[in-house]
């Protein structure tokens, strides 16, 4: 892996779908190093399965979607990379370093089981390769068309009178997708329909994505953002001009219930309290049906070192222990809303979610 | 100001009360530079009113109690400067420069008010000095023998199966307080006496008194503190073993509502929502009977920059809005008890805290 020149975000592309992160150029797929936001904007080239799984274990790459959208990408550069004729068993193999990367987003495993099925159907190496690559081009670009069907669902139901503020926590955004956003994407688009007075970020601990990619991404495009500290968001609850809370999903099981970044779950509970309804933005690839509710859901627990130290600055003793969760459930019933490209479910549960989706 | 040698903290008195952060010596207040820890252990000697108020400001020192006692230490430095005849002028600005060093917690008035009281009955600066020195010595004993007197009220009403654990934010110990905290008292005391599991401390961004203080505090005692995010405290009541949320107070009011750390209102909404009880510890010196509620409270609210950054690293843009608000107001009724030297208020009320403190 490689770094290459930055400035790919200045492109034209910018103005019409925000911010980019994921670049595919054939034999190469470079990610935008999110580690490193919002003080430095360096790109990785990537020409191998494992460097992609690296980059999605260690962050480089995150935010569902993307993670699903690069891990498609990873097996068509190793169909790309694999020279022997018995080519069913390396690209298996490398499938299995990118499915190990990380537990809980279930887009990952949905997008190499989708990718897994059409390797079977391909009957030579040089139809996969072409195949694969089809495969995963089309896995970004339904997501990005999907990000946008989801703006124009959520705004159906958001008959509030504008302008209103909104909260979210983490980052939902063009960063975390294959572009525009999920939760981000409702919140560009209200503001793009005059419809937003201002966004409520939660700096989002410990990996501060609302801090160092959510307030860099609303910043450059002149979106109002805010920034909070997660202990503040009550607060801001209280007084009385947020209407909804909007964040993402890694995982929506059959009933409906969500798991996100750790965090959302306290919001969705606090909004509750408050009568501030709560959105959830996700794409159909985000929808486990297989697993009936939250209580199956794998948790990421990482180092407790994101927790005692930022940016090197020692913030705890070394030797503490800490709880390091990374997602949380939030239930169903604390849900108002669920939306998909397919549409909105609104009161989520296990019947209105197989309305939809099927039976499980 | 001067640096002075650490190791204050190595003598005996920490066996008994815990870490010491306030040291008098009659002629000079020292105090640890908590912005430092847990990194480094610096004492700083002030010799001055004016720099007792900066390190106030400043966050050198910090917590309710502890500020009122720093700032009565304060007035007896300003008598001891004093050379005029016509004393009571400049030992009035002295008061008020102290008193404009933070506004939310009440202590520091009080603190001053019981200085002013005591300097108006002396009739010559000579029996001022002695009589200010040995009235902020008291508010200082006092502040610990309250701490103590709390932790014997506390237990009385936490009458659940032990070894149960607890949640706290900020800290609340002996680095807050004259000694042995009002909160992490309670938690100190469950310790003791075999009752305690686990702490779980709330980083508690953005001044992260959770990580620095609260976890180096314990830690260093011996007492099992385990660290957690600050959108991580509802995922952990969710999972059962935290039987109450401890936390201190800056100010409460004639009604029972409190302002506290910012994050605490939160944390109130959430141990509800989950079936946990709630407590709030603090001295009487802490009630503020002439404020109505918690509506009237002056909320501080500081520079942005300590939510962009942490310890010098950059977490967000440098230009983006940040709202920073240090303190927020829980409402009384998501309290179970608040707890003062006097004795423990179930189900805080304008009427329950008039039978303990009288009519406003």
């Amino acid at each position: 892996m490689t770094d290459i020149s930055p400035n790919a975000n200045d492109q034209a592309d910018q103005r019409t779908i925000g911010t980019v992160a994921i670049r595919w150029h054939g034999h190469q797929l470079e990610l935008l190093d999110q580690r490193l936001l919002p003080a430095d904007e360096q790109w990785l080239a990537l020409t191998e399965a494992a460097e992609v799984a690296s980059c999605i274990r260690d962050m480089v790459v995150r935010g569902a979607p993307a993670i699903g959208i690069s891990a498609a990408y990873g097996v068509a550069l190793a169909a790309r990379a694999i020279e022997e004729e018995q080519w069913r068993e390396p690209l298996a193999e490398a499938v299995a370093i990118l499915a190990a990367s990380r537990p809980t987003a279930v887009n990952l495993f949905w997008a190499l089981r989708r990718m897994e099925a059409v390797a079977e159907a391909c009957s030579t190496l040089e139809e996969a390769r072409e195949q694969l690559a089809k495969a995963a081009e089309a896995i970004h670009a339904e997501d990005l068309a999907a990000n946008l069907a989801m703006a124009d669902h959520a705004l159906s139901v958001m008959t509030d009178e504008a302008p209103f503020s909104v909260l979210t926590h983490c980052n939902t955004g063009a960063l975390a997708t294959g572009g525009y956003g999920t939760a981000l994407g409702v919140i560009r688009r209200l503001h793009e329909t005059g419809r937003l007075q201002r966004v409520y970020a939660d700096e989002t601990r410990p990996w501060l994505q609302g801090s160092r990619l959510t307030a860099w991404e609303l910043s450059r495009e002149g979106i109002p953002v805010t920034l909070n500290a997660d202990g503040a968001a009550a607060w801001i609850m209280a007084r009385g001009d947020v209407r909804w809370v909007i964040v993402g999903a890694d995982r929506i099981t059959a009933n409906g219930d969500v798991a996100n970044k750790i965090g959302t779950y306290s919001l969705a509970v606090l909004a509750r309290h408050h009568g501030i309804r709560f959105m959830v933005v996700a794409p159909s690839s985000t929808v486990d049906m297989k697993m009936a509710s939250g209580a199956a859901i794998p948790i990421e627990e990482r180092e407790g070192t994101e927790v005692r130290q930022v940016g090197g600055a020692v913030l705890a003793p070394q030797s503490v222990d800490v709880f390091n969760p990374v997602f949380d459930v939030t239930p169903a019933e604390l849900i108002d809303a669920i939306v998909t490209e397919q549409g909105v479910i609104e009161q989520p549960s296990a019947e209105t979610m197989a309305q939809v989706f099927g039976q499980p």
